[in-house]
């Protein structure tokens, strides 16, 4: 099993529990938890999927992904109070699969022969609109165009991937790299607190 | 005709005033009455169309469906006040729609060669997740997902659906069962009060 | 170079501008400003070639739309406070715009041998859709389903193209009749004040 698909799985973990914490933080029943922490998870590849044509879309391809929410789902059902205790942990295991998926997308662009760039955002789409999905059906604005270095530590894990590439790295080698960039961007950002700059003034257009 | 299609036609008429009366709640004009009618009807089974890959969507193959829609928002802009005293046929039209809706779902799945419990999930999201996509339009969290047994209804129904067939029941007649037994159980969930539970504390996560 | 080319990018400019100005005032940072420049420009092509399965999807084969929103969100972000004194040109723009989207949606819905009341619904899709996506995702209801003349002008542009078809009005000549017909429309409904009615009462149903 590589690398890549144990962080894909982490991540899968952590993505499904952030839908199911933000469900239960605003009351949604355990079917609207179900449906949070299921579009956290695959949101991002399935707006991708669709986007580009693969369909059936990736989820109902891979029952890995499927079991892996589903167990997720149950953790969170029945052991809520426990995972208070594990912020940091579902920290890490987020920014691995932040890693996972920027490479899953960047690759699923790369086999439907899309210039790199359509590929980095695809990349991006994949790790990061998850989360969108999920602020949209929880009726806030999406959490990833206002905080934190997110969808950031996405697009610098895709040009560091096609800059590995151009220097004829292997692709293994240039997608690991690429994962382990997405992971250390996006943890160095929360350690020292760095965050996008915002545009505006009183005076709106 | 099938009974399946007069299930379907009586859903799809209870849905389009469901999205329209919503519309008219929120001070939209005509045009967003229009679009929250139509959304609230075909939503479920678009989005179900899109993950799976059959397009152009069904409902640009079907001119009852989309007559039956502009027929009832017509009916709505113009007999408004009369549907007050609609509200108990139209609830069970809705429920007529989720039953048959749920069925088409899951036998468009089954078309496509899907899993059972992936037909079963195409089958709450054609019956249940136009209501989703009105609540996102209209800027509420969706009802589905806080409230009432209607998506469970769809899922039991999935659930009678592939028993009764595993027991060799003809196709046709496990569908009609099944449909039949969404019907029930979100009219009995409504007429006793049932509820599915919720779990949170005041200590977000 | 066609007169829809030209109305398209200057179309393309202003919902970008119009995605962007709209993710600053609600404070988003710059990679929210990005995606809401994008998914204003090309939300609603993107939708309609998602619903018929024309995919990878139009702005992924097509350079010179991002080219154009990337130079027009880097304007927003280095040159917001000009904008200011260009409203009036904006409002042109955007109304070009609509014109030509909504030519370009009815043109793809034809090359799918759609019914011609399909083509005016894709029309309408991708001039006003766009704008609908971008208010959803900051959280707003869409402005176009509660204010202004907007898809109503879409929607009588293509009522206006078919018309010409049927009279054997050679098909380039009828675009561009019916995407000026789209900008009069909207010119005149601003100018003149003109409102979608309302219907709705305090006792809800």
């Amino acid at each position: 099993m590589s690398i890549l698909t144990v962080f894909d799985i982490l991540g899968t973990i952590a993505f499904a529990i952030s839908g199911a914490l933000a469900a239960m933080n605003k009351r949604l029943d355990i079917f609207g938890v179900l449906i949070l922490a299921f579009v956290t998870a695959v949101g991002g590849g399935t707006l991708r999927d669709v986007l580009i044509g693969y369909t059936p879309v990736a989820w109902m391809r891979n029952y890995t992904t499927i079991t892996v929410i589903l167990g997720s789902y149950l953790v969170v059902l029945f052991a809520k109070p426990y995972l208070k205790h594990l912020k940091k942990p579902l920290f890490y295991f987020d920014s691995f699969g932040l890693g996972a998926f920027t490479i899953t997308g960047i690759a699923q662009g790369m086999a439907f022969g899309l210039h790199p760039g359509l590929c980095v955002a695809l990349g991006t789409m994949t790790g990061a609109f998850g989360g969108v999905i999920r602020d949209i059906l929880i009726n806030e604005i999406p959490h990833v165009f206002r905080k934190e270095i997110y969808a950031t530590a996405c697009i610098i894990g895709g040009v560091v991937f096609f800059l590995l590439l151009s220097l004829n790295v292997e692709r293994h080698y240039a997608e690991v790299a690429a994962a382990v960039a997405v992971v250390v961007v996006r943890i160095v950002a929360i350690r020292y607190h760095l965050y996008l700059p915002k545009i505006y003034d009183r005076d709106q257009v």
